[in-house]
């Protein structure tokens, strides 16, 4: 593939690109948007071995500089999955266009017709660490969606994030999409993020991807609107009148099924009076995955110290931790209010009560203002695809403009339009 | 009116309070909320004297210092608008929980119920300027969406807020809401405000109210969403297809209605086959109120320079400037192309084409990406009251969250909330 551009030296530059290309792509067709990501698609198929060859770099430079096995792994590239990532994209394509529509129309006493239009929030900016499937993820959401995107990926991933980005340009443009729709910012130089935090003439959302300490800092950074998320402690509550056999599949599904994402289980709160029934049966069943349980006193003299080497002492730190990993903490508490006001201090992300009691479900309902809130079910379920958006941007933890999954709605503001016949206000 | 209070000296202290506060406000009942605002209503009635008196020590103060004729009038209250101000709150009283309910509501193939809820934001932090009355607006707006707020106000209006402040927590802790939420800083220290621009643990929303300057250092400078408004370039095209009789009808109530508001007409664009009969026909209908226009060549060709008092050639600055006053930038134009552009470098607030034509109507509802888009209307229209909205927090220019006039329910963020028998995810 011989793809001959010029890299815009000045982000200055690519800001003004983007803010002109989202400016023609407002005007395109969700069939020509269409076409281009069925066009990203075929390509990323037919230029695979570029793809991979490119990739291989990043990855024997992984090794060279000791990433982790987990890492490398995040960072691999292989065949499959580089026709996942095209599937992705197709199927995005067939998702309904997030821009169709008037909404909220009504007619004004003074005969005004007034209504909303769904349009896109314009030029969406985005960092990120590692896994280079997201330069193809947020290309293929923004284009949808009628966003410009300015990306910075991970130096890890520079070679996959470069051709990725190419290959897109590329595919885009044929279709007649402009090519600045989406950019990668290729130098690696740390202090251009820095000069991005502060481009709010140009992007008009930033949505940074990683750890907690670096959105703190992109928080603290930024100056235009930023949509922060995939952080955040979730708990599960097992109330007294728990059924058992419910509380211990969900607990064990929320810790082990997929333990390294945001949405698995970080605290367990134990009702003292469902505990010497409920905590040995999923200690039982945890131990099988070696879940680590950081316990505090009164959980410790039901279930440890016997196996010591998973059973531990909870530290004060444990309390709003997120794990990450197969450890869990857990409290033993003595009424349903002491688990609301340890979760109002701790959660925010997803919390689920474990209960058969209608008045403590509806309480709990009511009182955990968490971005996701359950009952009786895993809260391994907070993600776009399970909640059928069809695809997810991400999972905001904050309140203003989107919580929890975000779709391609959620890229999109609205403007209201009003049509008249002569009006004026008295 | 004697009420004894501590003022915190810390805004840490009044950051801690006002999340007490709102966690309490949050369990509160809809009808708790609304006596509480009938309370308020009764109480500025009740201490009008107090609040007469206050308000004269700004006032006098206000001419010692050499405040303008429009400022001391911003600033002065009467017993008729103590009346207006008590009458708005209980308006917002009357208006629909804009917490009640659940929506979105869906069965997942699962089995599992997933629907989304209003909640409040949380605190709301509010720094604004001159008029007293915002205080109490604020106050109303937030505790009828169950949301706790900290204010700062100017310091010409430092008396008045403060016996505001004053009245409303003791109304609202007499009906048994949380006394801290509603605070006023009342400590007029200008590091405070810089303080809580950085209270990002503490205020989930700012909104500043004031002048275009001042609303950039506080997008610069806070670490919390932040929603702008209030500030904004509005404009009108008068198409080739223009019904002569609407345009200058419509034309003249935009800039002449009240010009010292954001809505208000600040730059006429003018097809050129039309401007040899709308331009002098809108000069003379603006004549009696003595607006003055700020001409490119064409349109000084067309309608000047006879009167040279009212007509001036416009100059590279009056593009994109908000006058806030009876003037008006005017420019002819080629197409409606030109004036698309124009306004898409230029707009943002209200914009409105003025035409008998389908086509040009639907493309510049297409094309304009204001937060509000006019056929045939004055940009008068954009407020809460006018679109139906019962009360107006503010009008916001931004895309996030909330774009043009914003009502209680743009107080409000949702979660999520899922209803399940034991589902696990696989």
């Amino acid at each position: 593939m011989d793809t001959k551009e010029i890299q815009p030296t000045s982000l200055e530059l690519m800001g003004q690109s983007a803010r002109d290309a989202s400016r023609m792509l407002v005007k395109c067709s969700v069939d020509k948007r269409n076409q281009a990501l069925i066009g990203i698609a075929e390509s990323l198929e037919l230029y695979k071995d570029e793809i991979l060859s490119e990739n291989s770099r990043d990855y024997e430079l992984g090794q060279e500089n000791g990433l982790s096995d987990a890492s490398l792994d995040r960072l691999l590239l292989t065949e499959e999955r580089i026709e996942a990532i095209a599937k992705d994209v197709r199927n995005i394509s067939n998702l309904p266009d997030p821009l169709s529509g008037t909404f909220d129309v009504r007619e004004l006493p003074n005969g005004l017709t007034i209504g909303k239009r769904r349009v896109p929030l314009g030029v969406i900016g985005t960092i990120y660490e590692s896994r280079p499937n997201v330069t193809v993820d947020i290309s293929a959401l923004c284009l949808k969606s009628g966003n410009a995107c300015i990306m910075r990926g991970g130096s890890e991933a520079a070679h996959s994030n470069r051709v990725f980005s190419r290959i897109i340009r590329r595919a885009i443009s044929t279709k007649g999409l402009p090519l600045d729709s989406v950019q990668l910012i290729e130098n690696q130089d740390r202090s251009l993020v820095e000069k991005m935090l502060r481009m709010n003439h140009y992007i008009d959302l930033l949505i940074p991807r990683g750890g907690a300490e670096f959105i703190r800092l992109v928080v603290e950074g930024a100056n235009m609107p930023v949509v922060t998320g995939g952080v955040g402690v979730c708990h599960i509550y097992i109330d007294k009148a728990a059924d058992i056999h419910k509380a211990v599949e969900i607990t064990f599904n929320a810790k082990v099924q997929r333990p390294t994402v945001c949405n698995a289980l970080d605290a367990l709160l134990v009702h003292y009076s469902i505990a010497p029934m409920f905590l040995p049966a999923i200690a039982k069943r945890w131990a099988d995955y070696d879940v680590e349980m950081h316990c505090d006193k009164r959980a410790m003299s039901i279930i440890g110290p016997g196996k010591t080497d998973v059973v531990k002492p909870a530290s004060e730190d444990d309390w709003g931790k997120e794990f990450l990993s197969l450890t869990a903490a857990v409290k033993i508490v003595d009424s349903i209010d002491e688990s609301l006001e340890h979760i109002t201090e701790h959660g925010g992300h997803s919390d689920a009560i474990i209960t058969e009691d209608y008045g403590s479900a509806m309480r709990f309902l009511d009182e955990v203002d968490s971005a996701v809130v359950y009952v009786n079910a895993s809260t391994r379920f907070t993600d776009g695809a399970e909640f059928g958006l069809g695809a997810e941007v991400g999972i905001s933890t904050q309140k203003l403009h989107a919580r929890g999954p975000m779709g391609l709605k959620e890229l999109t503001s609205y403007k209201w339009i009003v049509c008249g016949d002569g009006q004026t206000r008295s």
